[in-house]
C-alpha cells in the first residue's frame, strides 16, 4: 500500500460547548471531551485506512484547562504513525477567545484505532510518511509510546523495549 | 472597522452521523442537519464579528441527497457578505465515501446572523472583502437575496428591489 | 385520489424548552427550533399522504423573537398545498406567557416534503382543498413560492414564472 | 378564583418515536413515555394554574401496547380535577397507523402536580368544572383516587375513606 | 425453576444529575427520574428472569423531595415478588449530601415487568424467596398491590380481593 | 484528616447500552464509555474528598472487548490512592451475559481527579488506606503511574523516577 501523509487524514471538528455537555461548574465535562475526541479521531483513522475502524486504546490525557459553556472548541485529529493494522492518532484541542479571536491550546490526546474487516478481523493499513517537523517528532515518539503500551499490558518485557530503556538510563 | 476575508471566519465541523440523529430510514433527519449547520454558521458569524450572534433567518435550503447513518459529514461555513449588523453565512455540506475517499456535495444553505451586545441591541460588524472567484459570486448574490428577503417580509416594495427586477425582466 | 382538507393533517406539538436545547443566552437555539418544526411538519405530511415522507426543502425562515428556557412552545403544522408528489407544509410557532395565559406568534416557517415508496421513488399524493380564508391565502401563495424555488434552483426560467413576474412588474 | 374548564388546559404533544428513545426491541422505552407524559402534564397544570408547577405523584400506569420506532404518538393531557393547590391530570396516549390513518389508544396515565410560588410553598389553584360526560366521570373518580393515595401514604385511615369503602363493601 | 433471592437481582445505578435532565428550577425532572428508575428496574427484572423483559406497569410514585442539579443520585432496584411471568420491582432512590456524606431517601417506586420470549409471549420466571425483614414486608405487600391493580383495571371484583377487603373493613 | 478505605468511595453505575450511545456496528462507542467512566469516577472522588472535584487526567485505557447494544454494563469506581490534593480512581467495567448471568471483565481504566475549593484552588484530601490484597496492589502501582505521568509531562526527570527505573533495569 502506498504511504499517506498526515494531512490526508487531518480532521477538524469545530463546535460549541452545549449546555447538555457541561458539569455543575458550567465547564465541559472531561468525559464529553473524551467522547468528542473519539469521534474526530475515528474519522481521521478512517480517512487514512478507508476501512471500518474501532477504538483500541486511549493514551494518557491531561485536562489542564477548564473549557466554559458557550466556548468554541476545535478538535484537530490526524494519524501520527501507522503500524500493521493499528494507527496512532494525535489530537490537538484549541479554545478560542471571542473578543480577541486568539486561540489557545486546551488539550492534547493520543488514541489508537485498529482497522478491521466486516468480521472484525484486523486488516493492513498504509504506512504514514510525516512531512513537517512536528509530524516527524510525533512519528518518532509514537514508537516509544507503543512500546510503553505493550510493556504496561504485559505483552513486551521491559528490557526489550529499547526505545524506553534509553529514556530511563542514567 | 477593518474589512475581513471569508477565510478568517471559515469554520469546519466534521462529524459522524450518530444513531440518535437518524430517521426510521436510517438517514440523517433534515431537522438535525439544520441544527448542525446552525451551530457551524453561528461560529463563523462570531469569528467575523467577535460578538454575541443570534440566528436571524435561514434562506431556502434544499435536501437533495439522503445522508446515511455512519457517514462522515463535513459542514463548512464562512461569512459571504456583511451588512450593517447582519452577516450572511454560506454553508457547504459534504459527504465522504469511505472506500474511495471521494467527497461529494450534499447540501448548500444560507443563514443570516445578527451581532448584538449584552442587551440584545444590534451592533456594527466589519465589512467583508471576498478574495476568490467563488467568494465574489456569493458576495454579489447576497445582495439579491437580501432584497428578496425584504420583499417577502413586506419591508421593501418589489419595484424598489432593483437587483431582483433585473432578474425577472423579459 | 380524493382531496383532503388542511385540518386532516394539522399537527400540534406543544412542549417545553428544555435546558439541552438552549444557547448560552438561555434561549432556544435556532437550529433546535428548525429540528422541532421538521418533526411536526413531517407528521403533517404523513397524515396527508399516508406515505413515507422526506424533507425536500425549507423555505425562508425568520427568527424574530427569542424563546427563553422553560417556555411553552406550540408548533402547529398543516399541509398548505399539495402538488404531484410534494406537499408544502405551513408551520406556525406560538409561545405562551405563563401568568396571563396569552400566546403570541414567535415564528412561521414553510417546509416541503416529498412522499416516496419503499425504494425512495416519488409517489402521488391527494390534492388539498383549503377551507378557511387563511388556508386559501396560503394555498395561493404556495404556487408563487414553488416558482420562486424553481427559479432559484435554476429549474425554471425567470420569465416563465408568471406568478412571480406579476409581483415584480412596475 | 374563577372555575376553569378542562379544555382550557388541554395540551397536545404529537411527536415521532425517535431512535434514541427506543429499547433493543425497537419499541419506545416505558421510561421515555413516562418522561414525555410528564412534560405534557406539567404544561396542562401550568395552563390551569398559571403558576410554577412540580410533579407530586404518578398514579398507576399500565403499558399494554408496544409503540414501535417511527410511530406517531399523540399525548393529550388535561386537568381532571383541582383540589386546594394540587391538580390531577389525566393523560391519553394515542398511536396512529400510517396507512389507514386510524389512531388507537396506547396508554392512559394520571399525574398529580402542585402549584407553588417562587419559594416552593404551595399556592391555591382555580376549581375545575367538567363539561363533557367523560370529563365528569374522570372528575368523580379523582376523589376516590385521592383517598386511595392518602391511604397508601398512611395520611388517611382506611375507614375514613368513604368513597373507597363503598367500593370494597360486599 | 429454583427460587432466587432479592440480592441476586439487586441493581445499583449511581449517577449525577446532568444539566440536560433538569427543569427550569434546576431540579431533576420527575419524568427523567421515572426513566432512570425504569432502566434500573428492567435490569433487576432481567437478572431475576434471564429473559427479555418489558415494562408492564408503574405503581403509584410520589415525588416528595426536589433533587437539585449536580446531586449524586443512587437508584437501587430489586425484585420484591415474582408471579407467574411478572415480577414486581421495588426501587429506592437516595440522594447524597456532598459535605456530610449522609444519604437520605428521596423516593420509592414500584414497577412491574413481564418476561417474554422472542415473539413477545409471556414466559415463566423463578419464584422469589425474601430473606431480610424488609424484603419479607415488601413481599407480603406485593400481593395487596397486585389485587388493587387488578381491581382498578376491572379484572378482579372488589369483593374477591381478600387482602384489600381486610384493609378497608371497619 | 483521617484516612479512608476504598470501600467508602466505591461507586456502582449499572446501566443499559442505549441506542444513542452505539456506533454503526451497534457497539458502545469508545468515547461514550469514557464519558460514563468519568461520571462514576468523579462520584468516587467526591465521596472520598467531600469536595468539588475536576478531572485531571486519564491514564492509558485499552478497549479489548466490543460491548453490544442492549448490554448491561457495570462500571465500578473506587479511589485507589490519594495524594496531596489529587486522587487516583481505579475503574472496572463488567458486562453481563443475559442467559447465563455470568459477568466478564470488559475494561479497566484509571482516572485522576483533583479536589478544589469554590475558587478552583486545590485543597487537601484524606489519605487512603487499602484493605484487600487487590486494593494494596493498586495502591502500590499508583505511585509508579504517578511518576510515569510526571515524566511524560516533563515535570520529573526520568532518572529521578526511582519506581520506574527499577522496572526498566535489566
Amino acid at each position: 500500500m502506498q504511504a499517506k501523509h498526515p494531512k490526508e487524514s487531518r480532521t477538524t471538528l469545530t463546535d460549541l460547548v452545549l449546555p447538555s455537555e457541561t458539569n455543575p461548574l458550567n465547564n465541559l465535562f472531561g468525559g464529553e471531551l473524551l467522547a468528542r475526541m473519539d469521534r474526530a479521531a475515528s474519522i481521521a483513522a478512517r480517512r487514512h485506512s478507508r476501512r471500518i475502524v474501532v477504538t483500541a486504546s486511549v493514551n494518557h490525557v491531561a485536562f489542564n484547562k477548564a473549557i466554559p459553556l458557550g466556548s468554541v472548541v476545535t478538535v484537530e485529529a490526524a494519524v501520527s504513525r501507522a503500524f500493521k493494522s493499528s494507527m496512532e492518532i494525535f489530537i490537538d484541542v484549541w479554545v478560542e477567545d471571542r473578543e480577541s479571536g486568539n486561540r489557545s491550546k486546551a488539550n492534547e490526546a493520543i488514541y489508537t484505532f485498529v482497522a478491521v474487516d466486516e468480521t472484525g478481523a484486523p486488516v493492513g493499513v498504509p504506512p504514514l510518511e510525516p512531512e513537517t517537523e512536528l509530524e516527524k517528532q510525533r512519528y518518532d515518539a509514537a514508537l516509544r509510546r507503543k512500546q510503553l503500551s505493550l510493556v504496561l499490558a504485559g505483552k513486551m518485557k521491559p528490557n526489550e523495549a529499547t526505545e524506553l530503556k534509553a529514556l530511563f538510563k542514567d
